[in-house]
């Protein structure tokens, strides 16, 4: 027996997100069913992450155990043949047989762009937000500086999730423009609250459109009320990067 | 009665090309159908680039007749409404009664675009082509001044066209690399032959992977033969920019 790490990058438009659901095709669900496929095992991953529905990946993690002599690099060729366009295994691995996706220790780097035009820009439109207001990313600069640290993050956490605690390290929180007005926010941590990063970010539109001041983000901090922060940004602009453990 | 530019940027993907043809919709098809819900005339569009099927534009340019009374700028916003997301009007505007999108002069800015890594990556998939071996972009720009100037382009243009001459002129030609590995290939000139640009892009990729030399380049252009050339670089990469009159 064999425990498998697959890094796995997809396109989260057409899914219900990670996690099998009813009446909608989960990533998970897909890759479960070409590994059966492949392997001739009844395959269970385990995800590291569990995005949401329209939120994209070019790193998410998934283990599994199987017997197979396939030699493990050449798991995510075959299982590539067989899965859709949409979903690429970027590597496949042998790990220790109690690694553990989640509860191994690991920092998680996350990036969300908007395409800060007036008008939308139809080919970027499946993986960026479209915000037609003009952001000054200098005042969201200013204001990613009150959020990166530990801090307890509650007013960016959706509400009733049942974690133990709210507190989590944000490492760096980097906001760049590049020549096509796509604004990308990268952000990286030790652990993130269920839609922390887009809580994060539909803070800082508002900073950028001057609704919000950068030094009241410290005031939403301390605040640990939800209601204070800003709206959740859209999940189409999400995209988890790469998980480091 | 007032002539009417628009201009108009689409996500390919889903349509035959922007000219009507059978059993597929075209760009050109959809936007006909809305102006006319919207002004309440029969109008038949005329555009500036007949772009093939999946082909993509950030600045595609139509203009076409009418009595309405709505003003010029106010179309793009009223039109965009009516138009699915993956056909965006970034702007309308009056012209000369005389203005013709083709026949005035005009230039035309392309890029195409390239992920380059092992293995592709779904989230950039509609607007990227996918190239697995690495591409050295240094062989790639050394390629490029070759073609950069007035040349005969008849060794990159699809065979029986019927123009009247397959003389060109590239003003430029730009290859970047940014950091999530995609390729950026920038093209303008005074006019494209049919296939033109994705005809480059497949010959500079065989530059880039070294299956021929850059200065190989000026051998292709000399001989005025199509099967000299690398192959027609897939549609999906490539985005018409903008056209300047």
């Amino acid at each position: 027996m064999k425990r498998i790490m697959l890094i796995v990058s997809y396109n989260g438009a057409n899914y219900c997100g990670w996690q099998k659901q009813n009446n909608a095709i989960s990533i998970e669900e897909v890759i479960n069913t070409k590994l059966k496929e492949l392997l001739k095992e009844d395959i269970c991953v385990i995800g590291a992450s569990r995005t949401d529905a329209g939120v994209h990946a070019k790193g998410n993690v998934a283990v599994f155990d199987t017997e197979t002599t396939i030699p493990p690099e050449k798991i995510a060729y075959a299982l590539n043949a067989r899965l859709p366009q949409d979903i690429r295994i970027q590597e496949s691995r042998e790990v220790r047989a109690d690694f553990h996706p989640r509860y191994d220790k690991n920092n998680k780097k996350y990036s969300y762009r908007i395409l800060n035009t007036k008008i939308n820009v139809p080919i970027y439109n499946e993986y960026t937000m479209h915000a037609s207001n003009y952001l000054d990313i200098e005042l969201m600069k200013n204001a990613a500086q009150y959020i990166v640290g530990e801090h307890d993050f509650k007013s960016f956490c959706a509400a009733n999730t049942g974690v133990k605690t709210t507190v989590r390290e944000v490492y760096s929180l980097e906001i760049t423009k590049n020549n096509n007005d796509i604004i990308t926010i990268e952000i990286t941590g030790n652990g993130f609250l269920y839609n922390m990063v887009r809580i994060i970010v539909g803070t800082l539109i508002q900073v950028g459109t001057g609704k919000i001041k950068p030094e009241y983000v410290a005031e939403i901090i301390a605040a640990k009320d939800r209601s204070k922060a800003g709206p959740t940004a859209k999940a189409k602009g999400l995209t988890l990067e790469e998980i480091y453990y």
